[in-house]
């Protein structure tokens, strides 16, 4: 009898590892610069999202990780994207990188051209949907949070979000409209015109409120 | 007869002196950078004024005059202001400034800072107020006509022109708003985002339509 | 007895009070930037020069004077120079400006053109010649002190430096080359290609070293 | 004995074609920016690089390519290496890139950090090398010619010639030292301090004699 229980218990297990495949948890990697890199933080917006999956009893399906780097630029992410995305086989991959190569034209004079933007943008795309990756884009939020148009930089980081909503029709790859969630956010909550504090603590970097804002239109985007 | 005769060239003498001061032409100087150094072509804004004054009949009450220098920044008009405005005893002056202040940031690294923009244009009104001298500021009108808010510098632009408002506002000075203008007339204009052509021959100089609407704010402002 | 005692010392007030215009004490305005505005700390070259003065046995001949503000480059030196410099009515004044001008074109985009570095240096000069006032140029020390000519800003540096020597040739104005001194002692001194640490404590503001190579280089200059 | 030496024709026929690949054009890929680019032109460097090795008589034993692409900085060389260079299976690659990685930082606010000049150019030096590929280095030559230590870049110039110095040293390449030659160059024959004329026709591209000076250079450094 013990015997027979045994080699019941054995094929049990097979069985589920036979079929353990089916309920490989999807990975998800979050592929940014510092703004991802706060992300994993406890009250970062892909902590958040995590915490969201697990609300939902759908956690155990899927694994977030977070791979951002302060700084980077498209260039350091078409750099890396072997070592830091690739390597680790993921299903789906979520890209948000643009405020460096904007901001670093005015404070470091190394920003990016915005044609060079758009021609490693695409070719880390390319690379990703030939692993047969699910790509999802965002644009940049915020330089600077003030809501009668004088933050320096939004023309220019404008400009790279049109050219980012661009590749992602091209490329028929999802898009999550932060800059345009931020500046509609701003227009209805902002009516002192403050410079930061209401998504940001410091113009660019997410506060509270920017954190769930993100992880909110992140849980719309890939759980919709 | 010949000391009544006498009498009566000395009383009309003395009426046509009397009145003078009322037939004296007023002088308006326009000080500025290379777009009001155009205003004097052919089809420059302040050509454009004197004719609309002859057609009103008081051109001979007035004399406009062009003191505009490609490539002014605010400290530049600053150092010229003695020899090239206060020199010619003006009635009005109309400064029309801020696009280099802005523009060379980028272009040569060479802009001006925020607070000295303010400082610099405070130190020319005191200076044209001191003389009695009245003073009509105008807002920067354009660097991009782009109506999806990606001109490169309108963040900076919108910024510089707040200043000039607040600086209109606190030195009781009328103000031309061209920024706004500008920004409503491309908003209503130029429906395929074109980044010139519009108002502007190159994104920043007045191209025909740009120096009739100039010169019909001016027209309005100056003789209401 | 004691009326003529009284008279006698009357007579010896009256004469001092004649001679006393001769012994007017000498006002030299250090007029300059922060390097400048730290000069009068306990450890800074205008305090150490008064020292030497004083040591000299002629402090009471001279009264130095600072008159530099942090970030200022050569257009805010035109700007606050009634209020600052000839309000104090100066017999001397040593200029020495030059460092923000080039270093702000990278940090802040808004540096100072070199023509116009030019310009308004000669319309300072102008203005305090005219009062008769000795007029002393300093040229721009350090922006990096390392020696292998690596100094990201030591190109512009120099031609700053070139132009300020020029001017100094053509207004007959007498040349403290800090920039060469500080070269100098540098490529003798900094074996090791330091970018600061040797005369300045963050590659641009004086150490002590620094401030007692410029306290003397002035001593040399003003009192040879 | 007809028949025999047919025999001993084909033998040695056949020993010749054994040996052929002995004789295989080694080929030799020209990686650079508009410098390189202009190096095909009838004057251009690799086109007398190319007449050099004819005149020596090894003409046909090398296929020099050129693979220079205008206002190409380091990680523009990185995207298109596998496409430019690697696909051409190269035997030796001359790397010449530098210029614009410091000059677009002045003129488009878009020159590269200097950490991650030295981290892009590792990361082609490596992929290179994997493939067994000699690898020559080349440090930039100019951004100006004045010999007064005044050109404006020739700080920065000099720093990112430094990293690639260290680079050739780290990984065991040739090091053709163009910067130094280049300086040499002019202290030696600019002694009128020209900006440009003595090697580059505008402070950047070489002019004929820039063009010798280089492809006596590399002769020296390919053909010892």
């Amino acid at each position: 009898m013990i015997k027979k229980n045994w080699w019941l218990l054995l094929a049990a297990a097979c069985l589920l590892t036979a079929f353990a495949p089916l309920q490989k948890k999807q990975r998800i990697v979050f592929f940014g610069d510092s703004i991802t890199e706060a992300g994993v933080k406890p009250t970062g917006f892909i902590t958040l999202l995590t915490n969201m999956l697990q609300q939902k009893g759908i956690g155990n399906n899927y694994e977030l990780v977070g791979a951002g780097i302060g700084g980077n630029k498209v260039y350091d992410l078409y750099l890396r994207m072997d070592d830091d995305v690739l390597a680790k086989n993921p299903d789906i991959v979520v890209i948000w990188v643009g405020v460096n190569d904007v901001w670093h034209k005015r404070s470091f004079g190394t920003g990016t051209d915005a044609d060079k933007f758009e021609k490693f943008y695409n070719a880390i795309i390319k690379k990703l949907q030939a692993k047969n990756i699910k790509v999802l884009l965002c644009t940049p939020a915020a330089i600077g949070e003030r809501t009668d148009f004088s933050n320096e930089l939004d023309g220019d980081l404008n400009k790279y979000s049109g050219i980012i909503r661009n590749i992602a029709a091209n490329n028929h790859c999802q898009l999550i409209d932060l800059r345009k969630m931020t500046l509609d956010y701003n227009l209805a909550n902002n009516t002192s015109n403050k410079e930061s504090g209401i998504l940001t603590t410091d113009r660019v970097h997410l506060n509270e409120t920017g954190n769930k804002m993100v992880a909110e239109a992140m849980m719309k985007a890939l759980f919709p």
